[in-house]
C-alpha cells in the first residue's frame, strides 16, 4: 500500500516508521517538499520511502495520515488539495491543541466541543474519507501496544465505513487486535475531548506510557 | 457524618440511598424545601433522613453533595449560600451538559475547557472546599463499583488536600479502594471533559454498566 505521512515530528516519524515495517511504501509529506526532516527520515529508510510537499506525496499515495500539528490542521489540508485526496482514506491522529493559554493546553475552540478536527478537516476535503483514530495516545503505543501489559483500547470513528474497514486493517498490522468503533465523524468530538484528561494523567503517571481500558461485563 | 445531597433526580436519590446504607444522617436538599420528591426519599429511609432547602440542608450538614443539573450548578450554589457552605467540604459529582443542540448533548461553553463546572462552583462558593469526583461514571457504579468485574479506576481532584482526604474516605465506604488523584481542581476540566466521550461509548456498549480503567505498566 502506498501512504503518506504529512508531518515530520515525532508522531510523524513513529508512524513511517512502523508503515515501512510493515512493508508498505512511505512518503513523508511537509509544507516544503525538500523539508530537510523528510529528507533525512527517507534517506535513512530504503527505496520504499521518499519525500515531497504535501500535495505531491498525497497525490501518490492510497491512503494519507495526518500527523501534524492539530491547530494547524486545516492548513495542511488546504495544501494537501482536494483533488490530491480525492476517494481516498485519510488517517487522523491530531488533536487540536492550544498552547496560548499556557500549559497544560486546552482545545481550539473553533475545534472543539459542538465540532471537531476531525470534522473540520472532513469539510475542507469532502471528497476524502476521514477516520479519527490513534488520537488517545502517545505516539510509541500506536504502533506497538505491547509497550503495556494487559489489554487495553484504541477508537476509531468515521462517515465512511469502507474507510473504516481500511483503518482496522491498519491497526491489525499495528497489533490492535479489537478497535471500538464509536460510530460517525461526530465522535471524534468525544475521542479529542480525552486529551485534557490525558494530560493530567500524563502527570499522575509520570510516563505517557498508559492507556485507556474500557471495562465491561 | 451529616451530608447534604443537592438535588432530586437519579444520581441524588442513589448518593442518598447508599450514604443512608452506611450510616450517615442524611438531608436531600431541593429548591423547595417541601419538594415533594425529596420528602418521599425521607419519609422512606427513617430517621436518620430529612429534607430542605438548598440552604437550610447545606447549613445543617458537615458535607455537601451537588447531585444536580451541571447547566444549573451556579443557580443551585447561590441558593446554597456562601454561608452556609463554608469551611466544608464539597463533593462534586455533576457534568456541565448543554442539551440545546440536540443529542448527544455536548459541554456547556462556558462551563468547560478554559474552565469547568467544579472551578466555576468554587468561584461562587469561595469559602467551601470542592472535591470533583464520580462524574465519570453512571450513577448505579458510582456507589457499586463491583457492579463490574475486573479492577476499573474513579477519579478526584480538588486543591484542599484535607477536603480529598475526606473525599478519599468517602469513596473507601463506596467499594472504591484506590481513586486517582490528578491534582488541582483545575483537573476538572479532563474530568468532565469525558462525558462526551461516555455519551458515545454507551451507545456502543448499549448500556451504562461500563467504566474507565487507566493501564500502566
Amino acid at each position: 500500500m502506498r501512504y503518506a505521512v504529512l508531518g515530520t515530528g515525532m508522531v510523524g516519524h513513529t508512524l513511517a516508521d512502523k508503515l515501512i515495517a510493515m512493508g508498505h511504501e512511505v512518503r513523508m509529506g511537509a509544507r516544503d517538499g525538500d523539508n530537510p526532516k523528510a529528507v533525512d527520515w527517507a534517506e535513512g529508510k530504503g527505496p520504499g520511502a521518499g519525500h515531497g510537499s504535501y500535495a505531491d506525496v498525497s497525490e501518490w499515495a492510497e491512503r494519507i495520515v495526518f500527523a501534524v500539528n492539530g491547530a494547524k490542521l486545516l492548513d495542511v489540508a488546504v495544501a494537501a488539495t482536494k483533488e490530491a485526496t480525492a476517494d481516498k482514506t485519510i488517517i487522523d491522529v491530531t488533536n487540536p491543541l492550544d498552547t496560548s493559554n499556557g500549559m497544560p493546553p486546552t482545545l481550539v475552540p473553533e475545534m472543539s466541543n459542538t465540532t471537531s478536527a476531525g470534522e473540520q478537516l472532513q469539510l475542507k476535503l469532502p471528497d476524502a474519507r476521514v477516520v479519527k483514530t490513534l488520537n488517545t495516545m502517545n505516539h510509541l503505543l500506536m504502533v506497538d501496544p505491547g509497550r503495556l501489559s494487559g489489554s487495553h483500547d484504541v477508537f476509531l470513528c468515521g462517515d465512511d465505513e469502507a474507510a473504516k474497514a481500511d483503518v482496522i486493517g491498519m491497526l491489525s498490522e499495528f497489533g490492535w487486535d479489537d478497535p471500538i468503533d464509536l460510530g460517525p465523524l461526530a465522535a471524534a468530538r468525544g475521542m479529542e475531548g480525552l486529551m485534557p484528561f490525558w494530560l493530567r494523567m500524563w502527570g499522575v503517571v509520570g510516563s505517557a506510557d498508559f492507556n485507556y481500558k474500557i471495562v465491561r461485563n
